[in-house]
């Protein structure tokens, strides 16, 4: 069997990176952690640093401000892969250079895992805040380097547990603010399920140069489909508020940053369907269920019985 | 007389910017506003833009990313004034360099209206947020354009009329969450007012290579203090839930972007008391309401008249 190949992660100690970060190393990859020394100190994050380590996790000092610590950690590895915030994506333009500088990197994987930056109908402000990261494929694609973009739409863990509802800890069991018509497709994956199937790209000659997109049956249900399934696990009827797209785009408007690009992010995956309201053409995405039928995920269904 | 300075806005038609252009436009500026081509066809910015052109405002068609048309629009006026988005804060350097090379203007404002983020002690990630209105500071700084950063601290507007509480449309009657103790002390603006005391700064020396904070007398109050002068006008006492530091740094990060920019936001402002926490010293600031203690300004008390 071929060596598994050895994988960086930066962003590990992040909403989505730790479970990247815990996938690689359960699929037995060797794998590395880019942290700042400022990250090692923090509370929050000390424990989920011990749990790396404990994992097999190399930890490997770095910053994106330096470019010689980021060659460095690049060298000792196969594919990088980036699950750097929103407030870093232009940062990467450094990780592309120190990349493109070590030479050795067989597949890189920019911080995406959200919708098709090149495919949506957002708004601003996220038209400018997905431009960073369409400015971020552009680099990668100028600069040769091999790489895939995982589209892996929804957090599950994020909007499951509240039905993207605010201020609540728990899914509504009497009202429930529905943005649009609540009839566009939407797709909710686990966070695990995204780290799983992420780390299985990484050495696949399908997903070079690739848009993996993330629609597993089960996992891409309407908003009304989502409060219906909800409803038949409680037994009992939600009040419905639609909130129309017009009042949306006023209250857009109207808000100031971050609230707007909170809400016109709804928009664009609720009420305009951007995260499956386009065919995968094979000149540009696979999609990540067809590739790995054999892989187990958690269905929209299956997650929400927790709550229960 | 002397003939008052002729000045672009870029953003105009965002949430802080039309306050902006209207401010300069009632001062007797002759003022211009930057708008994209597919802004003025916005059905949400059109009515805004009519506006604008009954004021007398001149509308200059231009993008971030076409240089000419930045240097072509730079070189008609005096003073930039740049109160772009949040997630257009890097697209700056073009403006920087459209400035640079235009080599006439007086004074340029970056796009900053918030806190100092020279002087906080937020978490991530608005330090990285953060991190990018620094990187343009450096520019300007090393640039040698002559600036103004104007720190105007929290929108009354957006804060006020709900008290920070998510998912209301008017300030609590009953129930109130108040992130930390309450006890560090907020800066609550009308954009109207940061509208007027920022056209003041740009034709003034004292405000030069300067950063202009606000700290009014009457807009600097705890949100316990807050609390109180609500609870007073409406003649009753509100229950206070208290959001722990603790839990709130826990739920940063376990909250993906941008709901944790938002709530580190929240952290630095509230539980920080970054809007105000720090002196003033006059070899990097000035404040506002000493340079023009002839303006009136709205009090936080007389803000909340509107909701009683």
């Amino acid at each position: 069997m071929a060596q598994k190949s050895k994988i960086l992660v930066l962003g590990g100690t992040g909403y989505l990176g730790k479970f990247i970060v815990e996938a690689s190393a359960k699929a037995g990859h060797p794998t590395f952690a880019l942290v700042r020394e400022s990250t090692v100190s923090h509370p929050e994050k000390a424990k989920l640093i011990e749990s790396f380590k404990s994992s097999g996790v190399t930890l490997v000092h770095g910053d994106l401000a330096d470019h010689e610590s980021l060659v460095k950690a690049v060298k000792q590895v196969d594919v990088v892969i980036s699950t750097l915030g929103g407030a870093q994506i232009n940062d990467q333009v450094n990780l592309i250079a120190a990349i493109k500088e070590a030479g050795n990197i067989k597949r890189f994987l920019p911080s995406e895992f959200g919708m098709d930056v090149d495919r949506h109908h957002a708004v601003e402000p996220v038209t400018s805040f997905f431009n960073q990261k369409v400015k971020i494929r552009r680099a990668v694609e100028a600069s040769g380097i091999p790489y895939t973009y995982v589209s892996s739409n929804a957090f599950a863990g994020y909007f499951l547990p509240t039905l993207a509802q605010q201020n609540v800890t728990a899914p509504p069991r009497d009202k429930v603010i529905i943005l649009g018509d609540g009839n566009v497709a939407g797709v909710y994956v686990k966070e695990e399920d995204i780290g799983t199937f992420t780390i299985k790209t990484v050495d696949d000659p399908r997903t070079l140069n690739k848009i993996v997109y993330f629609r597993p049956r089960g996992n891409v249900v309407t908003f009304n489909e989502l409060v219906s399934i909800w409803e038949n696990k409680i037994k009992s009827t939600l009040e419905k508020v639609y909130f129309p797209e017009e009042q949306i785009l006023k209250t857009i408007q109207e808000s100031p940053f971050p609230a707007n690009l909170m809400l016109a992010l709804g928009h664009s995956m609720l009420v305009k369907g951007d995260c499956a309201n386009f065919e995968i053409e094979s000149s540009f995405g696979v999609e990540v269920t067809e590739l790995y039928p054999e892989v187990k995920y958690t269905t929209v269904d299956e997650y929400l019985n927790a709550f229960v």
